[in-house]
């Protein structure tokens, strides 16, 4: 067996560096082939008919004008028989499934987007069109767009039994309310942040074919081998019989690992038409369906003695969970594990409304969470006469307390503050902060970690061709970070292989080796171990070989370019020419991650710095400079690390000042399920200044690659942050996210009139 | 490790009985998409310029008027710059190639058929017609259409240095001269055989697409890794960009395992338009350009003694190689082998002609060496005055005279002679046998063996997902012998899954891992010993972490239908249960073959018995019923073993009587390059009774399955069975193959006046 539990990484040469992707070409070039561009001869193309009120019952469905419609070659409804059939909360894997919650098409329609009917047609134009001769006979019924309304005693009911889809999620330790006896200052603060939309630049969809009694499917998902589970369980098939591809992606967010009613839909209508069937929602669409991070309000509470020594915490937190129900979404995570506090009790929970329902959106509950855990250390540090700052650098946990007080693998939470306020020159920027005038400046900050669960263990494989090159075959897929690249640095690093002789082929669970969904910021942390792993089994796999063809110790040799070079001087073997290669063209390598440590616990940290502008008098605000300091581990690739870091402050800028879906009170439809009305940050929001700060802790107990989590940390406190320097600027806190332009004027006033 | 040497199959519950093919629906029904249905959004075609002469220079091309034609995208011809290449006897593994002998459009035109130009265009028909608009000038030059004019001193020389392509191929054992005169009874004969056709059913060529510098191809291939390399080699391209699919194939026969220039012209022409381009050829073309089993002249001399012990054997044979350099063509191999004989010389050679290259062909060179030594043994038995079964029983070998004497794993030889002559009746039919009136009848048999070089390791994958449903991953292709059903067998029988959870992908250098190709009647022997340990693996980590989760030795679980079995009495455990197995959803298995022992020799054998009614009026000869007593190993599938047989039978009824090249000496074209004037073997030629009698000779030496080669060695005997009978029928030797009923009735007329 090779080395699986190789020394630390103290010179790498390949991995660490700003390598361009490996299919940087084909991404800008547009000859990279999305799930979206997946069309095949013969193909059909469906639509939806989607329910155009809140709430409704359908009472009729007339079929008849839209089957006459030109192209027109299947349509499903509730009516039909195959159709007819539960949906769940969750697909799981075949037999795992709990009780339903609705049907594919189910006649109780629970929010303006519900699907009543879908038609394929040899066009998708065809398609749409009959989507608009289907007549519908609807009962309206009253409808709820907050959980304001939702809790009250009469409100009509989304789902029997109500409108809580089960118990509050509650977690307590020490005793809060001694702890609050106990403390010096005490603040209590409720905050609240607004829907935001999952707005990936591919849409969501499927395009499917069979094969007999197999079927392939091509998906924009993070998630081929969940989706897989999904359509297996849904269609009743073995798992070996569905095969889920997804080679290229256009970003998922964690909206794009739920099985989806579009892809079980899309089988079906494939499997009566005998064609293959693409199924691609409409942008409007993806607003209103693909999930969304859910609205929260947070009453938080906070003691802490005068000293600034923290003694407890209480969070009470609802938040709208959609017409159906769904995962967790733990705003109190980080509340529970950032900051030493003896005393903790949070308290969560979901609500139904009449509204497209959650799902997992980078960092699921954490910005929130930190939107109003940040935003009152910051209210305490001022009341404890701190430095913001030196405040969290005083009460930062130095062990997990959810997980049996075990210390970190790595904490780099203190360097994050530190040396983050040093790059970003803290102190200096807080004290010329300007506060006259119709235009003021402040400075804030916040900190953050990230709890992803690293349990699952992929299996990698790693061909090595008798030329040199060689084929990274890996289940994960790329959800547009970069992974590909990463991986193959790595085994560039290991097999002293130029990067573009490496190919990766990815996600194919047909194809490809187990991975788990690229999700918790975990791929890289989970994945690379087990490619350096396959890549060393194939290392020990051609040194072996060539030691006992050269005869001389395989622990003298080195491969680097095709080539195993003995002790200085002797002439190098090229690797075609070993016995081993000629008798089978390619090394096979096998990896998979050796265990995580489990007397420790791993998070990666975050601290964020923002300088903002707000002009008093038109309400805008312009976030001026950035600068995120992560420990997040190894840095695997200076370009990719970067780009996910600032992607991540770009939508921590537009939850704090612009992003939020609006349910029109009257009819309770979404009224901006468009770009142009749901202001997502743009290059125009963005400023030139956004810096990232890697901090590596030299963390070589997490995995042999000493990587942790990126993608999700680098967003969490960035709201947050923004919020604290708005305040820094005017003295003013907004408690509610997005702090737009009209609600900046409002609150202006109110601090006016407060002050 | 689970056990890679495991204990023989004593009772196989699945292996060995007869499934019908996994994959038989989407066959029949039309679903299975092979390569030539690969079609792709905005793919282009290809069709090509042939030089109609037998051999001529190309003066000028004049692309102006194709180029006009409608849908025409590119042409390419050895005017390009890109396309003026060399090409190489066999395109090898990149780096690895020895001297060109041509270019890849060669204006030294040296058969009718060779390439002058492509034309890709938008449809097949656009194409085809563009090809006729190119206006060439040819140099005609003197061609050559069969060996004896290509011997004569003042030939054309079709290559320089003159028309041997190389040494001839030259084996020697004791001394023939010597053994010839301890001889009592010496006999010299020249047979001859005529050039066979490949004819599969899906013709020939390959479509492909560019992904960035990363390119697929879709071919109808036996040997997706050769093409792999062969195409790297070409385009000098890594290995790893290089990623060649052939799900479904419609057979192949050996002419499908060499780098064709349709697949490197195909990703020039992509390259260059920037398109997908399919370029398949058609049925005529691959009559004229893909290959042949060469036309031989084989002169034996054999001596014995009057007891009917061989003494001597000696062949000179020459064959025609065609208008390239090729592969050997061992017709000598089973005179090496079959007999114990002290005195052996072989002496073979190919020569050029200006006609269509030869290619593997269902055991390359030993369906004409039976056909010499078969008959050959025919006629010294009867000058022994023995029965043929008792000459060849008593002559029958029992080491490896060309492996050092090494004794086989196992020899079934004696009992394919013995039990095939009992269930043939071979005795009784012998004595019926009828010669008087116009249709006689007659009774012959042939035995042979096969040697086929087993050397590669395939590695392959096996993943067992938690609803107890297996995808198997591995890199043979499954030419039409049902392969993957033979493969889902072992997974099925190891792993106690029912076969339709099985999934089989293979067949795809990008996804899949490596396997030779799928000729020599090795994929069996080699990949299913790999396939067992790949299930032996699944087995082993699934029941050690059952037996850790659950306290018991892991020696008292058996797996089954997705749950793990303890001792009798307690309850089993869902495999979905187990926490390793939610953990990841699958497990996966690794397996190589182990290497075969080195101190045997492994060898299978065979026994043909035909009877055959001839009419001496018309000529024409029909197989009344024949009976192939194989011992290629364990039968792994009772179906696809006998449809292996039923196939290579009717080839042999077509070798004997019917198939023939015909180059015109007129014009030193071919025909007879259709399936109306080539005249294969069809149901109509095929007798209903062809019966199939496995020899299992329980060879558990061999590798882990018990497995030997199947495919060709039950082609061999068979045309030299059929010549015996008729011989038995007539009196007269058709030592000319084949015996259409133009040359029975010369040959009867001949016989007539000899006799």
């Amino acid at each position: 067996m090779a080395d699986m539990n190789p020394k630390p990484w103290s010179e790498t040469t390949v991995v660490g560096k700003g390598i361009p992707r490996i299919d940087g070409r084909e991404l800008v070039s547009g000859a990279a082939r999305y799930s979206l561009d997946m069309d095949l001869p013969d193909m059909l193309y469906a639509a939806t008919l989607r329910c155009p009120h809140a709430h409704a019952r359908v009472v009729k469905v007339d079929l008849a004008k839209a089957c006459e419609m030109p192209g027109v070659r299947a349509i499903l409804s509730d009516a039909d028989k195959e159709a007819n059939v539960p949906w769940f909360r969750k697909m799981g894997p075949p037999g795992a499934n709990p009780q339903p919650v609705s049907r594919l098409f189910d006649p109780h329609c629970r929010y303006a987007g519900d699907e009543v009917a879908v038609v394929a047609a040899e066009t998708q134009e065809q398609a749409w069109d009959a989507v608009q001769a289907i007549e519908v006979q609807y009962e309206k019924l009253p409808f709820l767009t907050n959980v304001e309304d939702a809790l009250k005693p009469d409100a009509t009911a989304i789902h029997e039994g109500g409108n809580h889809p089960g118990q509050p999620n509650a977690y307590s330790r020490g005793d809060v309310a001694k702890g609050f006896a106990e403390s010096d200052i005490v603040v209590e603060e409720t905050y609240r942040t607004s829907c935001e939309l999952h707005t990936p630049v591919e849409t969501y969809g499927a395009a499917v074919r069979w094969d007999g009694d197999h079927l392939t499917v091509w998906e924009s998902t993070q998630s081929p081998f969940s989706i897989q589970s999904g359509v297996a369980s849904a269609l009743k098939m073995p798992l070996s019989k569905v095969r889920v591809i997804c080679r290229y992606m256009g970003g998922g967010f964690g909206s794009k690992q739920d099985t989806n009613k579009f892809t079980v839909i899309a089988a079906l209508l494939a499997r009566r038409t005998g064609r293959p069937v693409k199924y691609f929602l409409s942008r409007e669409e993806s607003f209103l369906c693909m999930g969304n991070r859910p609205a929260y309000s947070l009453k938080l509470k906070a003691g802490m003695k005068k000293d600034g020594t923290l003694l407890a915490l209480e969070l009470n937190a609802f938040g709208e969970v959609g017409a159906y129900p769904a995962g967790s979404n733990p705003v109190g995570g980080m509340l529970r594990e950032l900051y030493t506090c003896p005393n903790v009790k949070t308290t969560e929970e979901l609500i139904y409304i009449n509204g497209g329902q959650i799902r997992a959106f980078r960092a699921p509950g954490y910005p929130q969470g930190a939107w109003a855990l940040e935003q009152m250390m910051d209210t305490l540090a001022e009341k404890a006469g701190m430095d913001p700052v030196e405040f969290r650098l005083k009460n930062a946990a130095t062990v997990c307390a959810t997980d049996a007080n075990k210390p970190f693998t790595s904490n780099g939470l203190p360097q994050c503050l530190t040396e983050g306020a040093k790059a970003f020159g803290w102190k200096e920027a807080r004290a010329r902060a300007k506060s006259d005038g119709p235009v003021v400046r402040g400075v804030g900050m916040a900190a953050a970690l990230w709890s992803n669960v690293a349990r699952p263990r992929s299996t990698v494989i790693v061909k090595y061709y008798l030329d040199g090159s060689v084929n990274l075959n890996m289940g994960a897929a790329d959800l547009g970070t970069g992974m590909r690249t990463i991986m193959a640095q790595v085994v560039a690093e290991e097999l002293g292989v130029p990067i573009a002789r490496i190919e990766v082929e990815n996600a194919d669970t047909g194809t490809t080796q187990y991975s788990d969904g690229a999700n918790g910021s975990k791929t890289t942390m989970i994945d690379s171990p087990a490619v350096r792993a396959a890549a060393l089994d194939v290392k020990h796999k051609l040194l072996e070989a060539a030691a006992e063809q050269l005869k001389v110790p395989a622990a003298g040799l080195t491969l680097k370019n095709g080539e195993v070079a003995g002790p200085a001087g002797s002439p190098p073997t090229k690797v075609g020419q070993l016995a081993l290669m000629q008798m089978q063209q390619v090394v096979v390598g096998v990896g998979v991650r050796a265990p995580h440590p489990s007397d420790k616990s791993i998070r990666p940290f975050a601290a964020h710095f923002a300088e903002v502008e707000v002009n008093k008098r038109t309400g805008e605000v312009r976030v001026l400079r950035m600068l995120a300091a992560q420990d997040s581990g190894r840095v695997m690739n200076r370009l990719t690390y970067e780009s996910q870091v600032i992607g991540a402050l770009t939508m921590g800028i537009g939850m704090a000042l612009t992003e939020q879906r609006i349910l029109d009170g009257n009819s309770g439809r979404m009224v901006n399920a468009n770009w142009h009305d749901y202001k997502i940050a743009t290059a125009m929001d963005v400023p030139a200044e956004l810096t990232c700060l890697p901090i590596d802790p030299h963390d070589m107990e997490v995995n042999s690659t000493g990587t942790k989590g990126l993608g999700e940390p680098a967003l969490v406190p960035a709201p947050a942050a923004i919020a604290n320097a708005f305040y820094h600027a005017t003295g003013v806190r907004p408690t509610a996210a997005p702090f737009t332009p009209a609600t900046v004027i409002n609150l202006l006033n109110q601090g006016k009139r407060q002050g």
